[in-house]
């Protein structure tokens, strides 16, 4: 019998990580919604902690270990966001992290991974060399294992992001956020569909990589094969956790193009000022591209994460 | 006789434009700080409407006319941030804006402005050809110039940005602006000596672009003479009001190099996620190549403006 997290769990969650993570704003653009003819509201948690609503997750997990079950650490594989979140959670509390990462991971997640104090062990770039050398890892130093996303206090605290949304602006007709792994998209829709059951919850997903756009509308559970998309933060496949809550919670998932997410990436540097990842311009990129009617709504959106390698940008 | 703007005059400002500008929030940087050994609050008026805080001079200044005095119109002679902050005042008051424009002024620059409603008026990229046509363009219409820094309204409305920076972060040992005209260095200076009479104002200006440096130093007024630096809103010289208050307010300023701007912009990109414009990351760079000592020290920073090019960048 799987447990489903509950609205319950996220204001939990909410408590427990209150103290180490930031309340971040809430920002608006007067001619983003007039462009689009819908009131857009932004949750910008590319202004989190490491740069990603991750650590909302990997704090709330970390901090609900007992003292008996943290004492010998966390581990996990990541190359991105939730290796640097899950370290810098584990540094707060003073306990190990051990991260496999892939030899090939940007040298700067690697930088920021062992700035936050972690012990890195590196693997050859495949899924199953990360599984069985985090299995070894876990096993020597008997760490306790936070994945990523399929993780029920994961789950739990990126909900947050959602209700502190909510509980911020009060009336939505849609919430958006990105899906990879659906770790976020979960938690929100858990948090939105308490605190707004009128409201529908919408997923955005780019077409090259649309394993959650076909899982949910063929109800069974599709892998993410060779998935092709800047959005490098949504590459993954849906967990069995997460396929279950979106099932239940999520009213639709829209896909975009490539284009559409550098255009609405782009539009969103210059008319807000502010850095997002491409996987956070997803959301707008379908409401650019038609793929759903706010016109007139009030539309919250989550945006992940702010982490990009301005070597490499798209423009 | 030359009335200098007092910090009643910076009120009356703030209460004439609070219904028009953005109350622009103060960021840190945990990472930044710690590099550097200070506490740096940053003033973001990068978010400010136009993408700068050129607004608010703009603003004061439209709202401070009388109804005979505005029927006719504003005007004024600007490629940049004035140009689009004066054209949206204008409109918010519902009076015409003529701008005068370079004719090789930034494709984006003219679109902004003719999108805020304003007439645009182009002319060869000269400073004598800028102000023949201005002179032109006012006589015609009756209007009323608006100089972009060496005005008493405009002066006072850039003061308004320190002001609410003091006002919600309290004590600071030092404040931080960039200088090109000195309009956002002198209300900047005037606030801060008002709120917090022993903190230091120190500028901040390209090596390239250093005539207030030289006029500071000297206390003769040098113009800006074939200036080169990638800070394009730091061009201009002091005007003779901005040059009277600076020397009076200000206690120090330090000049820096492009390399040195530039590791700053991007520095203020990746950790804080917000896009700021080369001279904005003037008084960072300041800090970062030790052209004062800020060691334990609580500085704050007004990030001028946001708008770059994204097609351009430096890195």
């Amino acid at each position: 019998m799987i447990s489903l997290p509950s609205f319950s769990d996220i204001e939990k969650a909410h408590h427990r990580i209150r103290p180490y993570i930031h309340h971040t704003p809430v920002l608006s653009s007067k001619s983003i919604n007039e462009m689009v003819g819908a009131d857009l509201f932004f949750k910008c948690e590319n202004l989190q902690k490491v740069g990603a609503f991750k650590f909302r997750g990997a704090c709330n997990s970390v901090f609900a270990l007992t003292d008996e079950e943290a004492k010998n650490g966390v581990c996990t594989h990541s190359s991105g966001n939730h290796a640097a979140a899950l370290a810098l959670a584990a540094r707060m509390r003073g306990i190990p992290a051990y991260i496999v990462m892939p030899e090939n991971a940007p040298e700067i997640k690697k930088i920021a991974v062992a700035g936050y104090g972690a012990q890195i062990t590196f693997c050859t770039p495949t899924l199953e060399a990360r599984e069985s050398t985090l299995k070894k890892v876990a096993e020597k130093t008997s760490s306790t294992e936070i994945h990523p996303y399929n993780y029920f206090n994961v789950i739990c605290g990126q909900g947050t992001a959602a209700k502190e949304l909510i509980e911020e602006i009060g009336h939505l007709d849609v919430v958006m956020a990105p899906v990879g792994g659906g770790g976020l998209l979960s938690g929100t829709a858990i948090s939105t569909k308490a605190l707004l059951p009128n409201a529908r919850v919408i997923a955005a997903e780019p077409a090259g990589a649309d394993d959650a756009f076909r899982s949910f509308y063929s109800k069974y559970l599709q892998p993410s094969v060779a998935p092709k998309t800047i959005a490098d933060g949504l590459l993954t496949s849906l967990g069995s956790l997460t396929f279950l809550i979106i099932l239940k919670e999520v009213d639709q998932i829209v896909t975009v193009s490539e284009e559409g997410i550098v255009a609405a990436m782009r539009m969103i540097w210059e008319r807000m000022k502010i850095i997002i990842e491409p996987s956070s311009a997803v959301p707008l990129a379908a409401i650019l591209e038609n793929k759903l009617d706010v016109k007139g709504k009030r539309v919250g959106i989550i945006l992940s994460g702010g982490n990009v390698d301005l070597g490499k940008l798209p423009f």
